[in-house]
């Protein structure tokens, strides 16, 4: 491999900056929800990037934009890499539009250099991963490889009562692209990582092999109301004590299962709200995470009777429902692999890991062999004007992107 | 003393019952808020039975209802008892409606049997007792203690705008006598206990010795918002996680100062409400209560270090700031010994208790000897239509509360 082919860190940062001016929030923050005026503004200036580039511009129904570069062997699949272009409402810079500007740059490298390849390029932006303005997230690609009918994606409807159909037609982003006309090689997304596992680590590069499982359990605790004054301490059936003790338990159930394990309450209601009052009601909901199946069921399993034992303990009684379960997403060994190699000749400190949320490249591992590159986040911030990624990690995992691309496109 | 001087139980009841038609609610439920037109026809009935037992009814500034027996000499002062008529928004047909009724009924039991007492009785409504409709509650006896202010008194504004002054003039009970005027040689409040301690005990009367003291703790936890999916375990400050353990402690600490110690959290308020977002912030109110002001202090000190502890177990930080200190108030001896010796010779089982709710006698025990008679309640359940106690236990505190005023009258 050309090891010292490099991609151009400051062009690639320099569109960062150039896309954070459309739809600005606070110092460093954007809003750009999908299909507004701000989206529409953002779509235009990357597909005129892509027309400088030579790409060939076209979108779906969905409006996902597909930006093709021709390969020299007209019988192989493209070999595309993106991610998103909209972001939350109080949202940053990074968080998807790395890795669509990091596609960009890495067929930009290619044509400063001169280098050809046999398979086809492609750049994509996913319409809507957020999932802010219409639902559900992950539309574009969701509806791309079918998870979404025709129907479902046009009739989303927005809180103030457009439908996304109407809306993609108004910006112009609404085309006839036909996803079984599009023949994938494989995906290669890059995107923050979202957590502070790679800075922790001191790591510039991560390599995901898989986005973990998930599991969303609904637990009622149900007590008695009783007058905090009058009742004493062992004749209450103190739902808030119980929910409580059960918090504290499923967090020693994650625990239990090692540094994968992900557990937590992230909403808690309780029934009544008196300084005065004993709760007689809480509800809460456990958000169980693993990249490993068997270990959600462990998990899964352990909550429940944590749950049920702990409001048991106070005299309450705890009912515990499933609401979702996302099964985890392995990524292609080969494509692992090619990162894999990328980062380790470029001379990139490394790891794997799991994805810890959800990305549009989980929805294109289903129909193509798909991985993910990881670049640090400060603090592990994101969905937050304060995120933020530095330049030199960015360039550093846009030369892994380019050099993975390269690999399988030959 | 006249062991065979005993209450007409029958009368009492029915006339719970006829003042429960008055705003009523569901089958055994009760909404009459001060100074309502409920209030108002409640307090009619209420005069029109004191004048056909031959008492003069009198009312204050705020609405008080003091209705008098002369006694025989002119130089002894009131022996009074009473309570209030005024009820929660869903509230039952006894809290405070028992007190005032027993009252009357033991005055009635004296005029039936023919009986004259040295020192003059009298039956006394409060006024907006639970202190709903307009604030504070035990707002009649704070006035009449001078707590409140005459202009604090009249410009209390219900959410309707409308001012507790005009709110009496219009039902008719905003009257001329000055407090000054009603020289008070002791008071007895008879009331349901409104928690389960007497029915755990299997006891029939209770003699309620002090009313405990309050504290309440505002506790603000901070940690740091995060993404479910992406955080490890040991990289977050789970807020929750750590007020859930905090809530744990504060009840250990409770548990060991013993069984009159009460400690709870009634208002526990996340910042945010997402499933998948570990919590950055938590508030909640811990409400400490105990009848010795000592043990007070020392609770309250180890909730406040048992919240800091938790809190930074998990590496989030807790400020935690005093809103309310009430102090304890030890009833006096004398009435207290009056109560007790009644409810001994009239062969009643019963108990001494401290009292885990506020109450207008609280509020009179400052001006004048005082102390409470609580009868049993089903469950220990008050403020609520289920609401319960037997006719049977109703007569027993009723002449229990005859002969605690004959022995303080003479």
């Amino acid at each position: 491999m050309r090891r010292n082919l490099t991609v151009n860190g400051d062009r690639l940062w320099q569109r960062h900056m150039a896309l954070a001016e459309i739809g600005p929030v606070g110092e460093t923050g954007n809003c750009r929800l999908s299909m507004s005026k701000e989206d529409g503004a953002a779509r235009d200036l990357f597909a005129r990037w892509c027309r400088d580039a030579g790409l060939s511009v076209q979108s779906d129904r969905a409006g996902n934009m597909v930006a093709i570069r021709p390969g020299t062997d007209p019988d192989r699949g493209l070999v595309a890499a993106g991610s998103h272009l909209d972001t939350q409402p109080h949202g940053g810079r990074f968080d998807g539009i790395s890795g669509v500007l990091a596609a960009l740059e890495a067929i930009e490298t290619l044509n400063d250099a001169g280098i050809e390849t046999k398979a086809p390029l492609a750049v994509i932006n996913w319409t809507n991963e957020e999932g802010v303005r219409f639902a559900p997230g992950l539309m574009g690609s969701s509806w791309f490889v079918g998870e979404l009918t025709d129907d479902a994606l046009d009739a989303s409807t927005a809180s103030d009562g457009t439908t996304f159909a109407a809306e993609a037609e108004k910006i112009g982003w609404r085309g006839e692209l036909r996803p079984d006309a599009v023949e994938m090689d494989s995906f290669f997304e890059l995107h923050i990582e979202q957590g502070p596992v790679l800075e922790r680590a001191g790591v510039q590069v991560g390599i995901v092999t898989s986005v973990q499982g998930l599991r969303w359990l609904d637990v009622i605790v149900t007590g008695m109301d009783a007058h905090a004054g009058t009742t004493p301490l062992d004749a209450r059936r103190d739902a808030l004590l119980a929910a409580a003790a059960a918090v504290q338990a499923i967090n020693c159930e994650g625990r239990r299962e090692g540094a994968d394990a992900r557990v937590s309450v992230g909403r808690f209601l309780p029934a009544t709200d008196g300084p005065s009052t004993i709760v007689g009601e809480v509800r809460f909901v456990i958000d169980i995470r693993h990249p490993d199946n068997a270990v959600l069921g462990r998990l899964e399993a352990a909550c429940k009777r944590a749950s049920i034992e702990a409001a048991d303990r106070y005299g309450c009684v705890a009912t515990v429902t499933r609401r979702i379960a996302v099964p985890p997403r392995d990524f292609d060994a080969g494509c692992i692999d090619a990162v894999q190699q990328a980062a380790d000749a470029l001379g990139f400190s490394n790891m794997q890991l799991p994805s810890g949320a959800l990305h549009d490249a989980s929805n294109i591992a289903a129909i193509a062999p798909t991985s993910m590159i990881f670049v640090p986040c400060r603090n592990g911030i994101s969905h937050n004007i304060d995120e933020y990624a530095s330049p030199e990690d960015l360039a550093a995992g846009c030369n892994v992107l380019l050099h993975s691309m390269l690999s399988r496109a030959g």
